[in-house]
C-alpha cells in the first residue's frame, strides 16, 4: 500500500514546511545551490529536446527530471517553499523570522547556483565564447529573450501584469507536483504523480523563477540581449511574487484546508 | 499485493458515496473548485498538445493528468458524484437531501472555479485581451464553438439528443477511470488503471460537463461566439443529464451490482 | 514480492474456472455485457488510433485497456472461460452442465451487450443515422466488411478455414494475456503483464469472436453491406470455434500441463 | 524492498540451472515447445512493426514481449539453458548427463514448435498457399533469406565465423535479460529489467538460436529461397554454438563468478 | 515503502565507497571488464538509434540501458568510483592505499574490456575488415573521430579545456544516476529513478571516459583516423580528470554533505 491518503499529505507538508524552516543555513545554501544546478541540466535536455524535434511537448515531457530530482534527495526550492513554509507559520509550527530565513537563504543559493551552472553551461556551448551558434546554445538566447524582452515591449502594466500572472499558474503547478510527490511511499509512484504537473507547466510556457534564475544568465552568457536589469525587472521579481502567489493561494493552502487534522 | 478485488472496490464505492454525501458544505466548495481548476489545466495541455501535433491521440494521452490529481487528492467532481452518491442513498447509506446537497454544492463549486480558471487562462492567452489569436487560444476557440453550435446547428431533438448521448457515453468511461483507481492501494497502479478509460473518453471527443464548465466559458472569454444560452442549452444542461445517467446505469450500478456483498 | 510463480498461477486458473462455472445466471449476464461494452469502447479508441495516424501499431497500443478492465473487474469473457472452464471440468471440479451454462449465458451477454454497444456508437457516429461518412465510422465499416467479406470471397472451405486458423492464434494470445495477468499481485504488474500479448493479436489482425460481436453489428449499424448470415457464417461461428480451440490447446492446457500440482 | 542483490541473483541462477538439469522430458519438451511459439509471436509481431513504420528500433522494442513470457511463466529456453545448467554441472549440484538431456529435450521441443508455429502463420499469412506476397510475409521471407543466404555468400570461414561472432554476441544480451529478470521479486521490476537487453540484441541484428528456429522455416514455408541445408548450415549450427560461448563466457560465468558464495 | 530517504542515500554511498575500496583485484578486474562491456552494448544500440531516426533523442533514451545494468549487478564503474570512494576515505573508512588500488584495477579492467568489446563489434559489424561502410559502423567512426579531433582543431588549452569541462558536467549526471538508483529499494524505482540523469548527459553529448574506452578504440577498429595518441591526450586523459572533478565536487560531496549523520 505504497498510496498516502490528502490527510497524511496535509501532515506531511505541515512537517516539510516546519522542517525547512529550521534547516541551517549551511544546509539552506548547499541543498538551494544543488537544485538549481539540477533544474538547470533538466532545462538543458528539455531545450535540446525542443529545438531538436520541433515539437514543444518533447521538451516539457523530459523536463520533469530536474524536479524529480529534487523531492527524491529533499533538496531545496523556493517555489516549494513558498508554499510550505507559510503553513507551517500560520499553524505555530515555524517563525516568521524562519520563514524569512528560508525564502532569503534559498533565494541566495539559487541565484549562486544559477549564475554557476549558467557560467559552465555557457563555457561548453560556446566552446569559451569562440563560437556563437548551435541548436541548443540559439535555444538558451532564445529563452533568455523572450522570457524578459516580450513583456517589455507589453510596458509596465501589461507586461509585469502578465509575468505575475504567468508566475501565478505556474507555481500552482508546480506545488501540485511537489505534493502529488508526497501521494506516495514507493520512489516510483512519487515520479510518476509529480511528472506531468510538472511538464504541463513547461509546456504551456509558464514563468518559474528558479528555473528562470539559470536560463536567463545562461543566454546572457551565451550573448543573448538582455541586462541585468531587464532580467530582474521584467521577469524574476513579478515571476517570484507571482510563484509566491500561485503556489500559496491556488495549491498550498486550498490542498492543506481540505484535509487538515483537527487536533 | 496492492490489487484490491472487485469485492472491495464495490465496497469503497459504496463508502465514497457516503462520505460524499456527509461531506460539510465548505469542504465540498472547495474540493469542487479545486477539481475544476487541475481539470482545466490538463485540458489546456491537451488541446495544446493536439493542436501542435496534429494528432489528437496525443492530446488524449496527456489529459488524463487532471483526473489523476481529482483520484490521488481526493477532491469533489460530479460526475464522479453522479454515480457513487446513489449507491449510497440505494443502501440506506446516506439521505437523498445528502445527495442533494452534495450535487448541488459540487456544481456549483465546479461553476465558480471553472469561471475562475477560465478568466485566468483567457487572461494570460489573450494577454490581457490584446491579442486574438495563438495555438492555445484558437484551440479553445473552436472546442467551445464546436460542444455548442454544432448540437445547435443540428436542431432542438437531434441536437440535444446527440449531446445527451454523448454525455452518457463520456462518464461511462470517466467513472470507469474513478473505479479503475479503486483497484490498486499504490499510487502507480492507480494512475496505471485510471489511465486510458479517461484518455478515451477525450480522443472519442465526448461531452464531459466539468470539464466543459471551465473550455466553453474560457473559449467565451477568448472571443468564442457562443452566448451563456448556448452554452447551457446545447451543451451543460443536456450534458449534466447524460453524465448522469451513463455514470450510474452504465458503470456504478453495474459493477456495484456485480460485486456488492450480502449482508 | 508481488510476482506469482507458474504453480500458483496454475491453481489460479483452476479456482476461476471453477467459480465461473457456478456463477449465477444473473450475474453471468451482467457481467458478460459490462466486458463486451468496454471491449467495444476499447476497440473505438483503437480504431480511431490506426484511422488517425496510419499506423496499425498505435492502434493496438491502446487496445489493450478493454482486457485489462475485464481482468481488473474480474468480469465474465468468454475466450477466456473457452481456456479456464473446461480445466475446472477436467479436474471434476465442475461439472460438463456448469461449462454449458457458462458458455451459454456468458455469450448471451455477449450478443445482448455488443448489440446495444454498438447501437449506441451507431447512434453517435452517424449523429443519428444523419451522416454516413467519418474518420471513425469509416473504421467501423471497413472493419466489418473486412472481417466477413473477404473470408467469403475465399469460398467455403479457405475462407471458413482462415476464419477458423485466425481464432485459434487469435485466442492463444488473448489467453495468454488472462493468464499473464494472474503472474502478478498488482495492479501495476498485471496490467503491464497483459498488455502485449493483447496488443500482439489485435496488431496481427487475428479474429476475437467477443470484439467481433461489437465490431461487425457496429459496422452494419453504420451502414456495411454485411447481411446477418454473412456476420454468423463467415465470422462469428468459426471464429468460435477457434477461439475455443486456440483457446483451450495451444493456451489453457500447455500452462496447466506445465505447473498443476500433483495432490 | 522487490530487488534482489547480486549474490541471490547468482545462486538463483545455480538453483534454476539445478531444476532444469531435473526436469521430466515431458515437461522439458512441452515447455520449450510452449517457449518457442510465444517467440515466434513476439518475432512476428516486430517484424510487422519494422515492416509497417520502416524503423528497426520499433520492432526491437515489441520484441521483448516473448522473452517476458517464457521468464514470468517459466518456460524452458536452450539459449538460458546454455548459461545455468553448466553452472549447475561445474559446482556439482547437476550432472554432465542431466546437461545434454535438457540440452537434448529441450532443442527438440523448439524444433518441434518452431516448425508447428511457423507453419500456422505460414497458413495465416499465404492465405492456405493463394496469395505469396503481404508486408509481414515479406518480412518473413526477407528475414530467412538474409539470415542464412548472406553468410553463403561470404564463404564458408567469413560466413559461419560471423554467423557464430552474431550469435555469440546475441546470447550474451539474451542471457543477461534471462538474470536481470532475477533481480526483482516483482512482476513489473522484472519486465522492465529484462526489457531493453532483449531488444538491443534484436535491434543489433544478431542470430538467435531458438527465434531462428522459427522464422526461418516460417520464411522457408511462405516461400523463401532457402534449402532445409542452408538454414543449417549458414545459420543453425555456428548460431547454436555461438550461443552456448556467449551466453556461458560472457554472461553466466562473470555473473556467477563475480558473486557467488564461497561455502 | 520503497522510497529511500537521502539520509540512508547518504549511508549507502559510504558503505559502497568503503567496500569497493576492499574489493579483490580479481573482483575489481572482473566486474570493470563486464561493466564496460555492457555499456558498450548500449552505446552501440544508441548510436544505430540516432543514426536510424536522425533523432539524438531517440538514441539518449536507450542509453541507460548500460549503466542500469551495472548499478542492479554492482559491477564497478569508475566514473562512480570516483564520487563514492574518495567518501569512504575523507571518513576513515578506507585507506588511500585502497582508493589507488580501485582506481587502477577498475581502469585497467575497463581498458581491457572496452578494448575486447571494441574488437568483437568491429568484427561483427566491418564482417571481418571486409566492408567498411555501415549505418551503425558510420557512427562508431563519426563519434570516435568527434569526440578526439575536434578538441585537437581547437589547439591544445582550450581543446583540452573543453574536454576536461564536458568531463566535469558528464559525471555530475553520472553519478547522479547512480545515487538516483540509491533512492529506491525496487527494481523499477531504481531504473525510473537513474534512467533520465543517464540519458541527459548521453543527450548533450557530454564526455564519459569509460564509454570512450569502449567507442574511441571501435571507431579505430572501425578506420577511423584516430592514433592512439589522439585517443588519450585529446580525450580520454582529460576526460579522466574531469570525470573526477564532476563527480567528487558536484554530486558526490554535495548529496553526503547534504544528508551525512553526524554520529
Amino acid at each position: 500500500m505504497s498510496y498516502v491518503s490528502p490527510p497524511d499529505v496535509a501532515e506531511d507538508m505541515l512537517e516539510q514546511g516546519t522542517s525547512k524552516a529550521e534547516l541551517s543555513t549551511f544546509q539552506q545554501l548547499l541543498r538551494s545551490t544543488f537544485a538549481v544546478f539540477i533544474l538547470g541540466g533538466a532545462t538543458a535536455m528539455a531545450i535540446q529536446a525542443t529545438e531538436e524535434t520541433g515539437i514543444g511537448l518533447v521538451g516539457a515531457l523530459v523536463f520533469p527530471l530536474g524536479l524529480t530530482v529534487v523531492v527524491l534527495l529533499s533538496m531545496e526550492l523556493l517555489t516549494g517553499n513558498f508554499a510550505l513554509v507559510p503553513l507551517a507559520v500560520l499553524e505555530g509550527r515555524a517563525k516568521l523570522s524562519g520563514l524569512l530565513r528560508s525564502f532569503g537563504w534559498v533565494l541566495a543559493g539559487h541565484v549562486i547556483g544559477g549564475l554557476l551552472c549558467a557560467a559552465l553551461f555557457a563555457a561548453l556551448l560556446t566552446e569559451f565564447w569562440t563560437i556563437d551558434s548551435g541548436l541548443l546554445l540559439n535555444g538558451f538566447i532564445e529563452s533568455a529573450e523572450e522570457n524578459t524582452l516580450r513583456y517589455q515591449q507589453m510596458g509596465a502594466v501589461a507586461g509585469i501584469g502578465l509575468a505575475l500572472l504567468s508566475g501565478i499558474l505556474c507555481n500552482w503547478l508546480v506545488v501540485l507536483g511537489v505534493v502529488m510527490g508526497m501521494t506516495s511511499t514507493s520512489t516510483t509512484g512519487k515520479i510518476m504523480a509529480l511528472w506531468l504537473p510538472i511538464a504541463a507547466f513547461f509546456y504551456l510556457g509558464l514563468e518559474h523563477a528558479v528555473v528562470n534564475l539559470f536560463v536567463i544568465p545562461a543566454g546572457m552568457f551565451m550573448g543573448a540581449d538582455v541586462s541585468i536589469a531587464d532580467w530582474w525587472i521584467w521577469n524574476q521579481i513579478p515571476v517570484l511574487i507571482g510563484n509566491l502567489i500561485g503556489g500559496l493561494v491556488l495549491l498550498g493552502l486550498p490542498v492543506y484546508l481540505a484535509y487538515r487534522q483537527k487536533q
